[in-house]
Parts: C-alpha cells; structure tokens; sequence
C-alpha cells in the first residue's frame, strides 16, 4: 500500500456498467516524510475519505478486495484511513 | 485508474483469435493538472471513447472485469469518460 | 498494452516444465512517435511475429490469457501484430 | 520480492472491514548493497518483524498468499525476516 | 519476463510457513545488451540455477504459476536459464 492525500473528486457518469455507485477520488502520493511525490491515482473509496484526508491505498487486482468493488474494472482503493504513522521513533503524522 | 486522453487509433489485423471485436485506442497519460506525463497506454475501449476525450483507464487484471474484456489477453481498459474532475476545490477538467 | 518492435530471439532449454514449446522474443518498447524508450521485454509469442515487426504486448496476469500461456510462469505476450496506429489524425505507422 | 528495512508503524482504525487484525509496517526499500533507493511500501506484517528489521516483501496479488491477508485489499506483505545474503562471494547483511 | 544475472544468495529462516523449500537468489537485473540497469529482484529459483548464470524470471501472480511457487506469497521466479539471445541478428550472449 501507499500513502496519500485525497486532493478532489471525479465524475464519470458514461463508464462501464458494472461501475455504477463507485465514488472515484484524485489521490495525491506521500513519502514517508509526509511529502507529495508527485506521482497521483484516481481510486474508489471504499472507507469514506474526505478531501485532505490522509489515507492509504492498494492498487492492482487487491483493489477488487472489497464489497464495494469486487468483480469491478477498478485498479485502486482507499481501504484506509491514516490515524498516524511514524518513522524512526517519530510521529510524522497525526490525524 | 489513471487520466488519459485518447490520441489516436490503432489497428491489428493479425492478433490473438479471442481478441476480435476489441477497439484499441492510443492514450496519453494526464497528471491531476490535465497535462501530458509523457507516458501512454494502448487500451480496449469498453465505453465508445472518441478521439479527444478526457478518460479514467484500470490496468492489470482489472482491465478484464468488463464483459468486453474478460478472459482476454488485454491489460489496459478505458472504463470511463471523465465528465469532471476538481483538486483543491478548483476544477480542472469540465467535458 | 504497449507498443514493442521485435529485436530478437532468445534460447533457454533449461527451463521450467511447463514451458515447453513457447517461443521467446526479445521486444524494444516504443513510445507513441514509435521511437525506442529503452525499455524492453522478453515475451512469449502468440501471433507468429518476427524480427523488425511492430507489435502489441500485454503483461501481468494478462499475458496468460491466451491458449499458448495459460497457467504457465509467463507475464509478458505478444498478442497482435500492429498494421497501423495514428496519432493526432497523422499516421504514425503502417506495417 | 524486495529487501526492505522497517522503519515504523502505522496506524489506522478507519478502514474496510475485512482488514481488522492486519499490523502496517512502514518498510523502506532496500538495494542489494543495503542501501536505502528513497522508495517506501506500507506493508501488512506476516512474521512478527520488529523496526530496524530487515524483511522481504511480496507485492500485487502474491501479499495476498499468505493466512492473514488471503482475500483482503493488501497489495504489500513482509513474507520474511532476512537473516543474511551476499552478492559476488562477499556478506552484505547478517543480521 | 526480464533478463538477470544471479549476483548471490539469501537465507531467511523466520518467514511465512508456505515458503519452507524454496531457494531465494538475488538477481541484478540486464538489459538487452547484457549490461545491468541498476535494478535487481530476490526471487525464488524454479529451475537450479547458480550464482554468475544468465537467466530469465518473470514477476506478479506469473511467478506462482510453477510447482514449486503455487499458492506461496512469491512476485518473482527464475523460471528459465538463458543459453543464447541475439538483437539485430548479433549474437549478445552465450552461455
């Protein structure tokens, strides 16, 4: 899994049928320093994460792991929100 | 899932016998700022995608999970036309 | 999906049992303007393409759905032979 | 698989059902000199490993292989604590 | 599948009950020139291969698609032994 922050929503409303009631969020990717990285996914939220929420998702066929999206064209979910983390004995993130 | 635009067409005459049928269609990969990465994917068309459109495409097994694609050698599906999409409460994107 | 020319061949008879049979290609990765990326993969062959064509491949889990690689240690396959692709309404390739 | 060093714990209590009892690691990655690359994953923990531990991690479908995470949206699993390896003759790690 | 050179060993006795029986080896990983790219991956062995030997694996859930790797927490394989392979009709290796 990785870290990110939801930075915005999408709306698809012509998508394949199977995909209906999905919400799909823009993802921004953090470091373990809490850092953008430049790198972003638009995922499904399967765990109700709001705009600057921190979160953690799995991507490829692990992404299909869930009620909401099993047996679904979907390569990425939330499955996680981030309460803190820390790295050598420091907190680097609090919610 | 990752934003594409579709830039182009592509044809395969000579291909694995259970990929008849399929539309493949050239896209350039997008960031969250709608510009261009430089990556790109071919991908089955799952939703009548044209030349032009912004798209949400699954890689992996998850670009099996539609009926068009399943069981099919095909590792890139367009599985969405993006109506809209907002980061940081600005909207990028407007179809 | 991505866009490959054929380079070479490869030879290893000391291989895993169940993979008898299979032919391998030795396939540059092209970027949409066919130009070399650098990148390569070696992949299993499944529409009979040879040295110098422009090919298809898929990889991942994807790549075993085909009758020559199913449930074998096999993640990448050509599965069609490229006759054209445009971009930007300009052809960019034809076979 | 990848060589990682732990290097810290994260936590999050809001999350998809079916992940409840999973332990997160932060895992930077290793090179095979024992190097940090700046690459990270969050991985669920298998083995019981400690921080400063070196581990090996499986990703996509294979962190799934295992009895705490078989069926569960985790795309990351230390499968092992290294206890040594060397490269060219010479012991890069003992642990 | 990608080309490697096995640069050496690696013993892990804590790990996933699963993986009991299987050999890890570290592989650096080559391009088509037989020069290595700086990448490397620890995979299970498939097929007796020894350290300084050429050889082919592949990764993601194509890796468990041997006797020995089936149903393990396993993303990589040395499932071939490369005896030769040519690019542009020169010969770049043999064995």
């Amino acid at each position: 899994m990785l870290l990110g922050r939801v930075a915005g929503t999408l709306v698809a409303s012509q998508k394949e049928a199977n995909l209906e009631g999905l919400k799909f969020l823009v993802v921004r990717q953090l470091d373990v320093d809490n850092k953008e990285t430049g790198g972003y996914v638009v995922a499904a939220d399967a765990v109700g994460a709001g705009v600057g929420e921190v979160v953690l998702y799995a991507t490829g066929s692990s992404a299909r792991q869930t009620v909401l999206t099993n047996n679904r064209p979907c390569d990425a979910v939330i499955m996680a929100i981030v309460d803190t983390w820390e790295v050598g004995g420091t907190e680097v993130w609090r919610k």
